[in-house]
């Protein structure tokens, strides 16, 4: 999608979040399933991005839907990170798939407006795949019944179609399973602190029917092992950059908030000697420090993209040394950001005293967001990948779905 | 106090942090008054902790009290702020009171248990005594009528004394008001995303008789002025003091149960090459960090709380360049207590991973807390204190009650 | 100039860069003038890269420019501080002179390859011009006597041509001045910790013969005052972008020669369990630390020297708002690369151990250069303008050659 | 030594810092021998504060001697460096001297002013004793011949004695090495950028003779093991308390420094409003920020040299457990005032402005004497430490010396 193009689906991404902005700390508070949030974002259209153009899509690109997600993040990092997934889950399905399968796929998720979830916890213990057996009397082994627990479920409580792992025998299959099948159940058990209405609570599968178009393909780690390739591990560092924007979203919603805040709301502390709290020379020195390396952070995620983006053009061609690079730029961003999110989101309320912390205002779900996903996979070891890559010219740890 | 003496004390505030600390994280969770730290206060025995001996009281010091707040801050730090501010205020009215209001008020004050509780920021309007009318009848003048209202009141809605300040013509007088007066409303509306049982919320008084034993003493301000004196000036790092040991508690607690759990619960992250969380190079680092600092601030914070005591035992011989010493000293721990506390407070997730962030566990109260609770007043502010003291030789901008 | 068309620059600065690396940490020690750089300098070409093309320059713009300067300053930090001025300083002179004067000027730089410098420091008296008195008999009045002292100039010791405002009667004009004037001394007094060669001395001026095509123009502050414009005043942030850069340069500087240290030098701790201080995970952790953040600093430097160029490309036209969210965005730059720098080049040695400290590795000149150079205006200051354009809409405090 | 005993000694370590105050910054950058430093501790004293009274000394402890080497350290890094080596190294040869041994060598070091110096850097290889050949046709193996080479020696090249460590045949013995034997070598190879008349290049020794009497002891990794105990390991935290005493002092040192310079020296910046740089608000707030952890870091450390000089008194009676609290209070301390005093003598300058780096101010001495000495070991495995003593209740990696 060219640059102009996109133009239309930021503006979209922009009514979206000024349509959800007003709520977004009161559905916070109480929690619960975002359901508001993905009918909105279903309205919104923004569920199409990604899909190509002949299947009905926008025919945009993962670097730019970085941009979409950053903008919802700064209203509602709830909605941001479902519409996160959203497109990581579907374009892992994709990938996968057999071309008619793709095509089938990526047809109805346009034309059915689906949202995507999934179930991929790689520390839990896989789902177990089996041909069901009422199929075997009737020569057939047509269908599947999966079985097993998954501590964590992104979206899936609310999706029309859920990614996921299985082990079939020896073999470790990917899944697309419809959201509404018999034999699931999700945990009411997202007490999280943060990311509340992020819908990643536990998810049960009991003797599900699947048919057999619901496997996708062979994975890593099985046997026989699929063709891998530098092109599919792509989608490691591809969701580390969603967090990353997610993140970054955050702190940048955190500022803005901060800054209508002190315009509107703050009050000079009373030895200050200046009128407003828009003049306080520390109000004024702190804001510009945090708005500072905000923006480093964000320069720096959008140049992530844009090597991302351009490692996946190379398609087939990909080597594993410019995989690795475009991997060690998004964990970069990934440390950088987390650490530059952290501290923003905390330090805003030394420019806003006391009465901010009023639970309406909601200032603190900025903080208790960063501070939840951010412990997705732990800091220290992604900054190790970092000097793995320019010290020792490898990346060492990262697992398939990190 | 003697330190053997002491001893005791600290193993009471030790039992009650026990027998607080299992229902902190929920009673957070729900909020609202904090009626069981109320009567668990009570039942402990600390709230006379202060008062003399003659009176009934165990004749501890502010230095000492110290600690009792920081070892329930670990474990509850709404019951911490609850006897830190009953503490600070009782000191205040017994300070202005006459000698033989004082003697009654301390001897009621031990006997029936009060909790004493306040009204007094000077950021709202001043709230308005006037001679009751009803008593003018009578050849009298004997009772008063208050009214006004506060924006924040601290304890007051669980106290039997509030004290408060209020305009009596063009004098400003120190108030003991009984909690159960008729005329007093407590609003609903402290919704802090910290110290949620804090019970800060607004207070509001119509028309409340007050007998004429309940005016303390003229305030500074008044016209005309009344004594002022270091000695008495020392509650305005005094207040500060209490909250250095509230933030620090809190860091200390989170500290405590971050080993717990990085012992109990943590599970080594997947490309660690280590069994046990506790034994992870990144866990180790990031844990001695904190803690390292944590010690630091808790070591100036003991030398600040002898500081000031020493300060207050000169008595009417403090000179103001010993106390602002002391302030300085007091303003110091001030500030790098809150920049450590939060720094722990929001740290200890990096060691602890991402099924920490379950409500259950209650991890994120701790920066709640001191974040709610630092912006009493501003970080920046108290830095500038501290060099005004060193650099120019005083201190600017301590307001009264700050 | 093209995207393409800059590849060969790039590559004589890396040449330039790999010539000047062996000696720098040697010439730092010496201190001195930098003949050696300049000499390098001149002979790469680099001098004339901001020229039109069509007097014979290579015809790069100042976004370009600042990678040159970048590159540079990793293997060499003086030679790049040299290089900065030159474009600054004669950016300046071509700007303010007549259409004229500024093709002469533009044409002798390019063919006599000079080095430009400068004499401005606002905080210093300013310098007097006078018409010389010696011309009066001749009818004339066609030359001027320069008279004053500076405590700081820019290359000005080994410059073809120095660029200084002066007084002349009621009105401040834009000085040329020969290097090798009559009556210039330049003290000997550049002492400073870091950017030992960097040339930045004071300079006196006694009775110096200018000629009339000496004076450029006049000078904000000027009555009459000269027509100011947007344009003009990006003078402002340029002089701050190259110091972006300058201070990157070190970072990038200081991490490179790390990550040669850690797999050539270092020994690894020997209570690590590791058989190289590359695999040590603190080293990994913490050179990844810093990598990402200085990459960080480096996307938000770039993203800024665009907004430059872009501001600078609108021309007359370029509005005031324009002109300040330029700035903006380049003080923010200036407040997190400074911030980052001095990290980085603080910190790198925990990476390396005792034995990096020897003097002839030179490892600290790059927390001395970037200590030394950054202190050229308060950062809190320049905080203050980012928050001032973002919460203000304004830039309050722009000295004009800041 | 009881408190009010200690007061004339801190006035002597006073004295003796401001006699060498105003040649500290002019020493350091000429480096080379500290025979001025020498010559002043001689005089001044100080080398007998920890002897017996019974010979001769002063019979300090080494929890007062940390305060003689922090006050010195503010004035002159290079003399609290040489004064706290000189205090370790004559502890550890007593410590392991026979009781006549100990009294001898006591009374020798009181009387005839020895500065004690040391090589015993376990990196390196060890020193070879071997019993000298010419006694054997005396009758006798009554001496013995010393070879090798340290890398690193401290004190060594102006020290009286020299305490050292070597392999006698499968043993490890303490030796004590009279200065001026012959066959000492002193390489002139001391470069580091930091404590740069700190005295601690190389030593070789060539077939040195040594009497039976400079045998000190077996050490530990000996065959047959001495008997080691927590007492003796005491000495490794020991090392570790005087450097974060040192620490402390530059750090104290540089602010003192500053305070003056910002009252004498520092010109407000043209757009702070104010008339004078004391009254700048940001130079207010970062010098409050600075001192605020310094004071906490100086508290902490003198908490852990009361708990190191509590564990001491415990004798043979001190429980491994009760070693090990100790060292990691130390360690925390450590860890807590290399990362402060790393922060404060960096962002002095930030209060200071651009003339401050001018060499003859030697601003810049502090952080590099902290960068430098503080690599002796790393940073992260002592925070390490901190945290196995606390979550796992053990230190792992405590080399002997360290």
């Amino acid at each position: 999608m060219s640059a102009r193009d996109v133009t239309p689906w930021l503006d979209a991404a922009r009514r979206l979040a000024d349509e959800l902005a007003p709520g977004a700390a009161e559905r916070d508070r109480i929690g619960g399933l975002p359901v508001q949030e993905v009918a909105a974002l279903r309205a919104s259209g923004l569920l199409a991005f990604l899909n190509p153009v002949e299947y009905g899509g926008a025919g945009g690109g993962h670097a730019q839907s970085q941009t979409l997600v950053r903008i919802l993040a700064r209203a509602d990092s709830n909605a941001a990170q479902i519409l996160a997934y959203h497109y990581l889950l579907s374009h892992n399905a994709f990938l996968r798939a057999h071309p008619a399968q793709r095509e089938q796929l990526q047809r109805q998720s346009v034309a059915q407006r689906w949202l995507w979830g999934g179930a991929s916890n790689p520390r839990d213990p896989a789902l177990v795949l089996t041909p069901d057996a009422a199929d075997a009397g009737q020569g057939g082994g047509q269908g599947f019944r999966l079985n097993g627990h998954k501590n964590f479920a992104s979206n899936a409580a609310v999706a029309e179609r859920i990614v996921s792992t299985a082990r079939l025998g020896e073999v470790q299959v990917l899944l697309t399973i419809p959201g509404e099948a018999q034999g699931i159940t999700h945990g009411d058990d997202w007490t999280a602190f943060g990311q509340r209405r992020g819908v990643s609570g536990s998810i049960r599968f009991e003797h599900v029917r699947l048919e057999r178009d619901a496997v996708l393909g062979l994975l890593p780690g099985a046997s026989p092992a699929p063709p891998t390739n530098p092109l599919l591990s792509l989608s490691v560092p591809l969701h580390q950059l969603y967090f990353v924007n997610l993140y970054l979203g955050n702190a940048e919603g955190a500022l803005r908030q901060a800054r209508h805040y002190v315009l509107e709301s703050a009050r000079p502390w009373q030895t200050s000697g200046v009128a407003r709290a828009a003049d306080d020379p520390y109000v004024l020195e702190h804001y510009g420090l945090l708005d500072a390396d905000v923006q480093a952070a964000a320069a720096l995620a959008d140049r992530a993209a844009l090597d991302w983006e351009s490692a996946w053009r190379q398609g087939e061609g990909l080597t594993p040394a410019a995989r690795d690079a475009a991997a060690a730029r998004i964990y970069a961003a990934k440390v950088n950001s987390t650490r530059t999110a952290l501290a923003a989101t905390s330090q805003i309320f030394e420019l806003l005293g006391a009465r901010a912390t009023a639970a309406h205002h909601g200032f603190d779900r900025y903080w208790r967001n960063v501070r939840t996903h951010s412990l997705h996979d732990p800091l220290a070891y992604k900054a190790r990948e970092v000097a793995n890559h320019a010290l020792n010219g490898r990346i060492t740890s990262d697992p398939l779905y990190a």
